[in-house]
């Protein structure tokens, strides 16, 4: 009897999860993971410290061989194998590989880990050189060597989200001015107001200009010749609605869309932010077919609606959810709260839950605290961080959280994504019995003390 | 008509809270405390810091005097006046000044604030210069001016609790041998054998030397003439019953106990560990008289039975509760979940709810997990951090968490706080939706990784 056959499209993130876990489930399935590219098992979000020159090299941020799968997880590995198409009906996938003719391979099951990709930017010249994406290994190491090897006095940024961010602090240098352009009214929008204002003030006080507003339309190169623009040579222009700038080097950092051409095409139901529904077994529509990671939705616990938030941790999670089922099991994921965290220079920048304008999006009254709170004792140098807390003015129940400051934000913020989780209310926020040590917290944590004004507010 | 009046016996973390508390509730009501000691408003817990040295000055650590208590709140708070009888019958306070007469002082309602005490410790020569607690600010004071006074070369500390563990690191430097004796057979007992060895060697990393089963039976001192034991002089010498050591200075930290006996006097009932029984109201058995912080009992929300858990956060918590209820509020004190943390040198040490032995003490059947894994990118130098969890194998639901490591672990701790707060399974705690960056965290948070092993577990 043939062995049954996992096919697993994706080799980064979702997909190598998920061709684990269906290994440590089923001892004798044949496993296949298809990558296009020529990396497998990287850590995506470890890019920017690559850049900013705090990971060595590059390979410090490979986790896995293909020959370790292999040798260890019994799963084969091809990269620059591309899946082109997909036959639900038939079970079975095209498939590319460099040299040979398109060869159809079947499946007894399939997961989709196809990632995302950047967002389609309405910019010209985005062929020049010196214009970069950082949205995989490969297209980081190219930044990497053009930094190292062209003179770049002047970046720009075009996009003021996660990665944006990021990279302004991995780009920014004593010699290097870095410009970064946001199209939209406000840095960060994944973030509130008061948030987003402090930081403003760290990317100023770091020597980075920011302009929101600032929609890009053209990049120009050394080699335009006035008249009608050209794609040629090296950028060096950046023109935007808020004025144009020098640059020697342009990061696109404006966003990234769920890859599902391929699922589309195969008639597979797409959902939230044009990625692939799922279901919380990461089943999609079609029999046999899952879907993980940066190309498939989620179900947002807080609002209880399914939503596109691509991050790694749900990709890792919902891999091995749709691994251990592709293999015979039933695990399930529960779902996200929204919880994500950012370093900005010397900032941590955290977030759990709704904003308050998703909040008021998803049509919730809400009731809202800020409070100014040191992370720890003052007496032992304990600087303040900026807690946020949002609330259902009707039930008291906690909706959202945000924090910045300089020390003690990150995992603080997790202590609210477990209240979102067990669907506390601010009253209960405030009885938490949390930890209190001089060196590391205040004896009122500030949680705690926003939700002690979070209590006034909701009354 | 005369005013209500509110009198509070003890002016440090609980009175002090009550009597706030209450002002914010009441504008009217005359608002008394009284202090035996000098000191009213002081960080307890920053005592082992001043001794290290971190904190420069003893003033550091106070926060509040009783002129800002007077003009910002209109409380009046007396130092050097001890309450010496309460009479609940007729609602009036014996209270004695310095050179005055005791003065009987009627009250409306009565907080009893008035803190822990050290333990009795049966050891021979405890009045030796060179012997010392370092329970209030006097008696650290008293210490830090014998540190810097006398050539102190060799320390000696009793009891390996929270407080033991702190001095090692406030008193070891490179001229000064510290030797900690711990009567149990473990050092501290708050946390499982897989911790305490982890804090054993890095205690043994910087030089302290720890003995355990090692009860002290006798200090003696250089008046000391052979022959019958004298307690003159300073100390030069510990007996224990794992043998003798010699010492400069001994510093007792054997553990503390609920300071009640005008409490008890009063006929007010005592309850878990002998401390003034206390329902989530702060009420006591007497009409119109509340209890709060170190003196006081707190239910613990995971075992539900009341314990005696003295702890600044508690006490804090109760003390507002306690003041809004005199002031004719209704506030609720939950209860707590057993979350403490310590650093030790370069150690974060954090536990929550119960321990293994407290489980089995509860009649509890448990499975754990115990795990290693880096509390943040190893490509950005993050380093392991040991988590345990325990749960209930009935339920699956979670029972306690212990963590130890260099980093990351005060704050962690709060997320299994929270999960026990909301009676989280170990397969809610593994769908935690936690925050990842590479400088904050793992992809896979260590909770989660353990909370993976901890389902192999229940399994």
């Amino acid at each position: 009897m043939a062995r049954e056959r996992l096919i697993v499209i994706g080799g980064v993130a979702a997909g190598l999860s998920a061709a684990s876990e269906a290994r440590r489930h089923n001892r004798w399935m044949e496993i296949r993971v298809y990558e296009k590219g020529p990396d497998i098992s990287y850590s995506n979000c470890g890019l920017p410290y690559y850049i900013e020159g705090l990971v060595p090299d590059a390979d410090s941020l490979r986790i896995h061989s293909p020959e370790f799968f292999h040798a260890e997880r019994d799963i084969d590995v091809f990269t620059h194998h591309e899946v082109i198409e997909i036959s639900t009906s038939c079970r079975r996938v095209t498939m590319l590989a460099p040299g040979s003719a398109p060869e159809e391979v079947p499946y007894d099951r399939l997961v989709i880990a196809t990632g995302a990709e950047p967002a389609p930017a309405e910019i010209e010249g985005l062929s020049l050189e010196g214009v970069f994406n950082v949205n995989t290994l490969q297209s980081t190491i190219a930044l990497k060597r053009y930094l190292d090897s062209a003179d770049v006095r002047r970046a720009v940024i075009v996009g003021g989200g996660y990665i944006g961010l990021e990279m302004a602090e991995a780009l920014k240098t004593p010699e290097r001015s870095v410009t970064l352009l946001e199209r939209g009214a406000n840095l960060f929008e994944a973030a509130d107001a008061e948030i987003v204002e402090v930081i403003r003030q760290e990317l100023a006080r770091n020597g980075v200009e920011v302009l929101t507003g600032a929609k890009v339309l053209a990049l120009v190169g050394d080699a335009h010749r006035g008249g009608a623009r050209d794609q040629r040579g090296t950028v060096r222009r950046v023109h935007s609605e808020s004025g144009s700038f020098d640059a020697d080097c342009v990061v696109l950092a404006t966003g990234v869309r769920p890859r599902v051409k391929i699922a589309a095409d195969a008639g597979i139901e797409l959902g939230a932010g044009g990625a692939v529904a799922v279901n919380e077994y990461q089943e999609t529509s079609a029999a046999g077919v899952f879907a993980a990671g940066d190309c498939a939705d989620a179900l947002n616990l807080v609002s209880g609606r399914r939503t596109y938030v691509p991050l790694g941790t749900t990709a890792n999670k919902q891999g091995r959810v749709a691994g251990e089922n592709a293999a015979g099991g039933r695990a399930r994921f529960a779902g996200i709260v929204g919880t994500a965290v950012v370093k900005v220079f010397g900032l941590e920048v955290a977030r759990t839950g709704l904003s308050a304008e998703e909040a008021a999006q998803a049509g919730l009254r809400t009731a809202e605290a800020v409070v100014r709170a040191a992370a720890r004792a003052r007496y032992l140098g304990g600087q303040d961080i900026l807690v946020k807390l949002i609330a259902d003015r009707s039930t008291g129940r906690l909706l959202g959280a945000q924090m910045v400051g300089p020390e003690g934000v990150a995992k603080r913020i997790d202590v609210l994504a477990t209240a979102l989780h067990a669907r506390l209310t601010a009253e209960q926020v405030y009885q938490l019995d949390l930890s209190y040590a001089p060196p590391f917290s205040s004896v009122w944590d500030p949680t705690l003390i926003a939700a002690r004004q979070l209590l006034h507010a909701l009354k």
